[in-house]
């Protein structure tokens, strides 16, 4: 098949490799894959049992007795603690910074924007956003003092940095926002040789997800009742191929295929010819599905408005 | 000729309309537009003296002596000053919740990522995104208690909310922030019968443009050579034109209309025939334009090393 880009492989053989959020879910699942074609990996996260649960998965993939495997226990909310981890996990690499940085941690709690808190509001920037961000800024002062070429970094959005609706007022944002630094770095990076790309998955089966069902409002469950939604391992897979691949958008199902192709904004294509088709499709299928969309909230109003009076909302 | 969306009208006169960032720029181009329509405007900004002499501006402006024009001096970087802000605001209308609210506060510090701080980057998401996000979020609640129905609420994004490059690392992550946020409302607020509008403005002719040009990298400059840029008055007409049709993806030049056409995402279409020409020129063009700027950052690569050790960043 003839396409239009030209793109370099990438083999994870003894690389070292930096996943965040790596204890569980989509990080945990990528690390195990990393370790598996031999690559050294370092993940972080913050509760140690985990930690220490998920090395055991690693150690098991292990390919190679000279694979430098770590998990250590961090809290990546600001710039010191996300500098601190980094230069942890490199101590084993006397100092050098990765070649590959994975940023998969996060979460996400939906709920009404009504309802929400101010601290619901900082918190969804802070685990959906600088909780990836300040490893990326460490990360890149890093490689950049170190003059080291050819380093890769991929963020972690979700289908919901490309396009959102109702329930996602704190999560939406944040991941909109990592896009916005990935497209900003992918440009920035050229002075570097670096590469910034990012991975939207769409829902994936996680502890995390279970977690944020538990707040989610009816009304978005029957609203997502159509996203089919991968295992942390197809995730996984999926991202890793894009990622050596060097698609700096990556995304690892049709539906968000779709919709990266009808929001590229200023990203570097990752296939001429099937973008076009997949761009063709969200201009005439996202109206049609945004119509059921918002059929199913205003069909939920007078539920809605119930719901609220019985929180105490109106007072 | 024929368009497939059906758009409501909408008219100033007699409604109150709340400005934030009223005092200069584009805010104080639409609070005296607004005026001049017969809106009661309510202006904040933190400056006073720029508030005095904005407010002398909207008072010749005044087309009946019943408008109520005020200008209050308020932080809008936290929930309780933002609220508070339009608590006071709302007083002189015996506490009934605005007809109408545009965020127009924000600023934007472009330089090199690696040379941010983590005060800079905090700046870029504090001035970028929260700035406008706790006016909203404060509004919503007020809104909803009220129960008033029909209110429409405009966030001010940027070109730099649809795509981005070198030199904004701090500021396009906010800038999609609050696109994310408007795209999660549009479908929310659904729920209230209120809209959710966003307007993405080019390089507008404004103080803070003035000011942002003193950190920005001179590559950065070469870059935007060829962006147009409007007048704080031309941008408030374009965004006015487009909140009064309902638009809720609101541009107000082709160039900008372009890159919305092809970062579209799940947001209602402005016109289904205009978008898909623009979304073809976005197709083609998008890829060339993105060849002139990475060559123009490419090509800085050798200066950009020489200005890093000169500003002692390799230590």
């Amino acid at each position: 098949m003839f396409v239009f880009s030209f793109k370099k492989g990438w083999n994870p053989d003894g690389k070292h490799c930096y996943v965040t959020g790596g204890s569980s879910g989509l990080g945990l699942a990528l690390a195990k894959i990393l370790v598996a074609k031999g690559a050294h990996v370092s993940i972080v996260a913050r509760d140690q049992a985990k930690l220490d649960a998920a090395l055991v998965e690693m150690e098991a993939a292990r390919v190679s007795p000279s694979q430098k495997l770590q998990a250590k226990s961090a809290d990546l909310l600001n710039a010191t603690a996300s500098t601190a981890a980094l230069e942890a996990v490199c101590e084993l690499h006397d100092g050098a910074a990765p070649d590959a940085v994975f940023t998969c941690a996060g979460s996400s709690k939906p709920m009404f924007f009504v309802e929400m808190t101010e601290q619901d509001m900082k918190d969804g920037m802070d685990y959906g956003y600088w909780v990836q961000a300040w490893t990326v800024w460490a990360v890149t002062k890093m490689l950049v003092k170190q003059k080291k070429r050819g380093a890769k970094i991929c963020m972690v959005s979700s289908m919901l940095g490309l396009m959102s609706f109702a329930g996602y007022a704190s999560y939406a944002p944040a991941k909109h926002a990592l896009r916005g630094l990935a497209d900003t770095l992918q440009s920035e990076f050229m002075l570097y040789d670096i590469e910034s790309q990012i991975f939207f998955p769409p829902t994936i089966y996680s502890p995390g997800y279970v977690t944020e069902n538990k707040t989610k409002p009816d009304v978005i469950k029957k609203i997502e009742g159509t996203d089919e939604g991968l295992t942390p391992e197809q995730a996984a897979q999926g991202m890793l191929k894009g990622f050596v691949r060097g698609d700096n958008h990556i995304s690892a199902d049709l539906l968000t295929d779709i919709f990266r192709a009808g929001t590229r904004g200023s990203a570097p294509r990752v296939n001429f010819v099937f973008e076009a088709i997949y761009d063709f499709i969200s201009y005439v299928g996202v109206p049609i599905w945004r119509r059921s969309v918002d059929g199913a909230i205003r069909g939920h109003r007078e539920e809605h408005d119930k719901y609220l009076h019985l929180r105490g909302f109106f007072g």
